[in-house]
C-alpha cells in the first residue's frame, strides 16, 4: 500500500518533489531491481572483460560484427510500445479492483437504519447481522489475498477472531460444494433479514427492499473481485511483453560493449570508453522498472510495498460495523439552534 | 481460463517472476504460435539455402539489391502501433465480455428472500423460479460458447441436464420465432413471480419490482452477451492489422539474411553471419504473439487455454442457486454474543 | 453487421485464423478499397511511364530531385499515429453507439409483470402499450438509420406495418414542432399507465414507479442514440486525419518511383527495380485500410456490410414484444421436483 | 454543432467520403487555420526571400548551419504524441460534456405520469413544475454558455422569455449567495411537489419519491456541467502542448528553407527548390489542425461551427415540456387489435 | 483551481487563444519551472565554459567523444511515451477525483422533500440533519486536503466554525478508534432520520428509502475520496518516469554542447554555435512541463493555482444547505398562466 508520498516533503515549490521521489527506498524501483541489476552488470562485466582480455584480433572482428548486429537490432524492438500500452491495461484493472473491493458500509448503514430494537436482543440481532456480513468478506479475502491467507491460515483463526461461531463454522463446512463458498454468509444474512420482518423488526416493505438490493450489490463486488482472481490478464500478452523486454537487454548485453576504434562505430558516437556504462544501466533502470510496475500492481492483494493494506481493512470494517449498528445506535444530541441560524 | 500464474511461484522477491512465466507452456504464445514459427522457419532456411547455394553472382546481385530494398521497407511499417491500438480495444472487449456474463445470483438472493413457503410447494416454487434463470443462461450460454454447445448439443441434453422438463421443452420450441429465443424462461419466470403474488407467497409489492428489476437488469446482461456475440470487431480492422503484420514478416523474410558482405548492409552492421537468426526469430514470436493475444481472447467463450470456462459456470450457478433456496433456507443459528460484545 | 467470422473456420488450431482472415471478400478492406486502390495504381503507373519514356536526362535529374525529397518528406508525417488515436476515438463511438440502441424487453418485460387482466381487453391493452415503445424505436430509427429509412420512407409504411393506427397516426402529425417527435409515443405509453392505474389493471403504486422509470430509461437511450447523430465527432478532426493520409500517399506517388541507379538512393537500398511497388501497394491497403474502419464504422446505421442489422432489430422487436405480453402470458408448466430434487 | 456531413454524400460508394470531407468549409480546418497559415506563409516568404537576395556568401553559410541545426531539432520534437495524448483527453471530455447536459425529459414524464388533475389548475399545476425545470438549465447555460448568454442576457431577457414570472425572479435576485444559485428552481420545483402530495394531486409515497430522485439526478447534471466550467484541463498541459507545435513550427521556418546546393543537405534529399513549401504547408495544416480540435471542442458552449446548439435545446425543451404535461395529457386513442392480433 | 482561461480572451477568432495561452503566468509551465531552468541553464553554461575556456585539446578530444555518445543515447530515450501514458493514468485519476467529491446537495434536496415541520424544532430539525452532512464532509477534507486542514488545523476551528457542537464534538472524540472517522456525523445522521420518521416527521417509508438510499451514495464518495488519498499511483511507476526525464536532460546537458567543427557533429548539422541553446531550452520547458502536469495535478487537493477550490467549496455547501432546507422551503409562487399557456 503506497502511502501518499507526497505529503513527507513540507516545503512542495522550493525543488521538484520529483526529484526526492528518486531519493526513496521503500516500495522502490531500486528495491525491487537489486536482483535483476546485479545480474545484469554481473553478466555485461564478463562479457567486456572477456573481449578486452581473452579474445584475439581475428575473434575480436567476429565479437564486433556480432555487437554491431546486436546494437542495431536492439533498436528494432518497440518495447517502449509495447509496456506502454501493456502497463495501461495492467494499471486500470489494478486500480478497477481497489474499486471493486467489497466494504460492508453501505449494508452497515441500512441495519442501522431499518432494523429496529433498543434491548440486547436487537443489539445482538443487529450485531450478527453485520457480523455474516464481515464474515463474506473475510471468506472472501481468504481466498484471494495472500496476507489475509496468513493471518487467517484455517477456519479456526476465523472462529478464534470472533468472525464466526463454532456452530455456524460446523455447517459451513458441511455445505456440499466443490466451489468457492464465501458467499453462504450471505444467505444467513438474508434468512435473518426474513426473519426481522416476520418479527415486526424491520418496520416496511420498502426497507426490506433496500437492504436486500445492498446485499445484491454487496456480493457483485465480492464476486468481481472473485472474477479478477478467477481470470487474470491472459498469459500470452504477459509472455510477449516480458520477451520483448529480455531480448531487448540481451541485445544491449553486446551492442552496448565498447568496442575498439576501428570497429564501424564511430558513426555512432561510440569511441568514447566509459567502462562503466552509466546511461545503459540508467536504461536498465527505467525499462526493466517499468516492467516491475505491471509486476508489482498484478496482484495487488499480496505482501509487497504497494499491495492493499487487507488486513487493515478487515480490522476497520469490523469495528465500524459493530460501532455503527450498537454503540451508536443511540447518539442523539439535543437539537440546538446553529450558528447561523436566523 | 487462465489460473492465477503468479500464485505458483511460492518466493515471489527470489527471482522476477516474469522470468519464470517465460517458461510456461499452456496457455503460452510457444503453444499458440508453434506451427506459425516452423513455417517461418522454414521459409526463411529455403531462402538462405537458394541464396548461398543455387544462385550465381549476378542473380546473388539482384537478391541482395530485393533484400536490402525488403529490409529498408519494413522499417516503414508501424507494427507496434498498430498491435498497441488494435490489442488495445480488443482487450477492452474481452474483459467486458466478463463482467457482462450473466450470474443468476441476485435474482437468486431475491427469490430467497421474497418468496416464502416452507412446504414443499414452496421448495418446488423456488427451485422452479431459480431452474429458469439458468436455464436462460444455458440457453443463452448454447449460442455464443463452443464448449456449452458441445457439452449440450440438443435440448435433449438440456433436459437430461434437469435444466428443464419435458413439457417446457415442447413448448420452448413451438414458440414460432427465427429470432434467438434465450428469454422465453425469463417470462415463465415472471409469469411465476405473477402467480406468487396472487397467491401471497410475495408479501408485498415493493418486493414484486425488486425480483422483476432484477429480471430486467439479468436479461440486459444476457443481451449484452448476445450482442458481443452479433456484433464483432469490424472485420477491416482485423484485416488491416493481418495484412501489417504478414506484410512485415514478408519483408523480414528477404530483409534479414544474411548477405555477402559487399552487399551494401555494412552501414547497417549486419555482416555478422550467424546462420539463425535468433533475434529475428525473437521478434517473431514477439510480434506475432501481440497479433495471438487478439486472436486468443477475440472469442473467449471457446475452448482455448485462456478461455472462460463456462460449464464450469453452469454447474456452479445451477448448484448454489438451488443451495440458496433451498437447503440454506433454513439456516438460522442461536443469536449469540459475539467476542466484541460489550 | 460483421457476423461472427472466427465461426466459419471449424478447426481453430490448424492454421492462424487470422491467416484466414485476409482472403475473405464480404466486408473486407479489398472490396471496400477496390477503387481508390485502382486510381493509386493508375496514377503510380503514369508516372512511372512518363519517367521512364518521356523525360531527358536533365527533366530526369530534376524528377529525380522532387522524388527524393518527397520520399524524404513522407517520413515525416506520422500517419500511423493519427491513424491510433483517431481510429480509437471512433472505434469507440461505435460501439457506445451499439450500446446506446433502445431495446423495448425491459419495457416489455415489465408490461407482462404488472399490466394484470386475462380477457381480451386485457390482451389488447398490453398489446397497445408495447406496440406504442415499438412505435416510438421505429419513428427514432427512420431519422438515424438509413437501412430503416428506405424500409418505412413515409408514415404510411408505417401504418400499413401495423405500428400505428390511422388515427394515431393523424394525431401524430397534427403536433405542431419543428423538432424530432419520436418521442410522442412515449407519452401515449405514459397516459396509458395512468388510465390502468385507475382502472386498476395495475396493482400497486411500486409497480407504477418501475414503469415509468423503465419509459424514463428507454427514453435515455432513444435521445443518446439521437444524440450521436446530431452530434458528430468534430469535422476538423476527420480533416486532419484524412489530409495526413492522402499528403502521405501523394508523396508516395513520387517518393516511391524506382529512379535511375545513380539518383541517391542507393543509400536507402532502393536500387531493385520492382516495376511493381509491391511493398508500397501494402501499405497502401493498409493506411487506406485503416482510414476506411474509420469511416466504415462512422455511420454504423447505414447499409454497408459492417453496419447493425436495424431492420432485423425491428422485426425481432415488434415479435418478442407480442410474445411476451401475450402468448406466452400464460405459460405455466406444472410445478414439478426437479432432477436435483431431495 | 456539427451536422452528420456524411449524409450529404448521395452515393456512398463511389468515391471514398472522406476525399469529399476534404474539400467542405463550413467547421473545417482551412477555415479555422486561415489566419495562421498566412502569417506562417508569410514569414517563410520573408526569411526565403532575405537569404536569396540579402545576404552575402558568408551570411548564408552561417544561416545554412542555423537552418541545417533548426531542421535536424525538429526532428527531435514528438508533436504527433503529444497531440495524439492531448487531443485524447480533449476529445473524451467534450463527449463527456455533450453527456452530461441536463435534459429535461424525464422530470417532464414524471410529472406527466404522477402529477394528476384535468382542471385549469391542473394543467397550471403541471406546467408551472416543468417550466422551473426549464427555469433551471436556462440559468445554468446562462452561467456556461456564450450563446445563451447573449440571448439572454439579463433576467428581464428570462423573464420576457416566459420562463420566470417577475415575482419569482424579484425573490430570486433577493437569495443572499455570491455562488451560482441555478439551483434555486429545483427547490421551488420540490415545494411544489410537497404541495401536491399533501392536495393528493401526487396519489402515492412511491411517486413522490420517483420525481424527487429525477430532480437530484437532474440537479447532479447541472452540478456536473457546472464542474466542466469550473474545472477546466490545467493550463500547464495546454501550454506545454502549444510550446511544442509553435516550437516545431519555429524550426520548420528554417529547417525547411530551400538551402544553396553545396550546404550539406543532399543527404537528406533537400535539393529540389520547390520555391512553394508544399509538403511543410500540408504538415502544417495538419499539426495545426490537429491543435485546433483541441481548441474548437476545449469550450463546446460557445458560437463555433461545432459547438453545442444551445439556443436550440432551449427552445426545444420548453416545448417539449409544454406538450407533454398538457397538449398531449388526454391523448388517449380506441383500443383496437393492432394487425398481428390473432 | 484553474478558471477557465478562454473566457478571457474576448475576440475568439482574431488570433489563435493557444498563442496567447503562451503568456500567461499563474498556473503556467514557467512559473512552475522557473527553479529547475534555471539550475539546468547554470549547469549547461558551467560546462560550456569549462569546454571552452579550460580544457586543453587532447581534454577536448575526449570531452567531445563524450557528448557525441551522449547525444546518440538520448534519443534512445522515449521520454514523450512514457510520459505520454503516465499523464493519461495522472489526467484520468484527477478527474475522477473531481467526480468523486462528494456534494451535500442530492441528500439537503431529499431532506427538503421528505422531513416536514414547519415550526421552529422541524426548522431545527432539518438545520442539524443538513449539518452533519456538511460536518461529514469537512471531517474528510481536513485529512485529505491541505487548504482545508490550513483553515480547520483543530477540532475547536471545526466547532467554531459551527459545524459541531460541543457537546458533539466531546463525543466524536471519545470515540475509540484509530482508522478514520468522517463517517460518524453520518450515523448520526441515521439516527435522526429513525427519530423522524417515529415522530411523523417524515411521512412514508419509501420516503425513508430515498433518504437512506442517498446516504450511502454519499458515504460512498466519502470513501472513494479517502481511497484516492489512501492508494496512490505506484511508486515505481512514478520513479520510472522521472528517471527518464532526469536521464534525458543528463545526456542533453552533455550531448546538446557546441563542439568544436571537426568533432563529428557536421553530419548531424550541429556545426552552428548558437551560444544559447534555444531549441534544447524549449524542449527543457516542454518536456519537464509535461511532467509538472502529473506533478502538479497528483495531489489536486492541495494549495497550488491549479488546485480544486476546497475551502469555497464548503462555504457554498453549507450555505446551500441553509438555503434548501429552511430559507427557502416555503417558497411558494402564485399559480399563473405561462406566456405559452393556450
Amino acid at each position: 500500500m503506497s502511502k501518499r508520498f507526497l505529503n513527507f516533503q513540507p516545503k512542495v515549490q522550493e525543488v521538484s518533489n520529483y526529484f526526492k521521489v528518486l531519493f526513496r527506498w521503500k516500495g522502490s524501483v531500486y528495491k525491487l531491481l537489486r536482483r535483476e541489476f546485479l545480474v545484469f552488470l554481473g553478466a555485461y562485466t564478463v562479457i567486456s572483460l572477456v573481449y578486452r582480455l581473452v579474445l584475439n584480433a581475428k575473434q575480436k572482428e567476429t565479437f564486433d560484427s556480432i555487437c554491431i548486429y546486436a546494437d542495431d537490432f536492439s533498436s528494432l524492438i518497440p518495447v517502449s510500445f509495447v509496456l506502454g500500452f501493456y502497463v495501461s491495461v495492467i494499471i486500470h484493472r489494478w486500480w478497477d479492483q481497489f474499486l471493486a473491493i467489497p466494504w460492508p458500509d453501505r449494508l452497515v448503514y441500512n441495519v442501522a437504519a431499518h432494523v429496529d430494537g433498543d434491548d440486547e436482543s436487537g443489539r445482538i440481532f443487529r450485531r450478527t447481522m453485520v457480523r455474516y456480513v464481515n464474515l463474506s468478506t473475510l471468506l472472501l479475502f481468504r481466498s484471494v489475498s495472500q496476507s489475509v491467507k496468513k493471518r487467517f491460515p484455517t477456519l479456526d483463526h476465523v472462529v478464534n477472531g470472533g468472525f464466526m461461531t463454532e456452530e455456524e463454522r460446523k455447517s459451513y463446512e458441511e455445505i456440499p460444494s466443490q466451489h468457492a463458498k464465501y458467499w453462504v454468509p450471505c444467505i444467513w444474512f438474508i434468512n435473518l433479514v426474513r426473519l426481522a420482518r416476520v418479527d415486526g423488526r424491520i418496520a416496511s416493505a420498502p426497507a426490506v427492499k433496500s437492504i436486500i438490493d445492498e446485499v445484491n450489490r454487496f456480493h457483485d463486488q465480492c464476486d468481481e473481485i472473485f472474477g479478477f482472481d478467477w481470470v487474470s490478464v491472459p498469459l500470452v500478452y504477459t509472455q510477449v511483453v516480458t520477451i520483448a523486454v529480455y531480448t531487448y537487454f540481451l541485445a544491449c548485453l553486446f551492442g552496448r560493449q565498447y568496442l575498439q576504434p576501428d570497429a564501424g562505430y564511430q558513426s555512432k558516437g561510440r569511441n568514447a570508453d566509459l567502462y562503466i556504462p552509466v546511461f545503459t544501466l540508467l536504461q536498465f533502470l527505467f525499462y526493466f522498472g517499468w516492467l516491475k510496475v505491471a509486476e508489482d500492481i498484478m496482484d495487488p492483494f499480496g505482501e509487497d510495498d504497494d499491495d492493499f493494506e487487507m488486513n487493515l481493512m478487515v480490522d476497520r470494517n469490523l469495528q465500524l460495523s459493530y460501532l455503527a449498528v450498537d454503540d451508536l445506535f443511540h447518539s442523539y444530541f439535543p437539537l440546538v439552534k446553529d450558528l447561523h441560524y436566523g
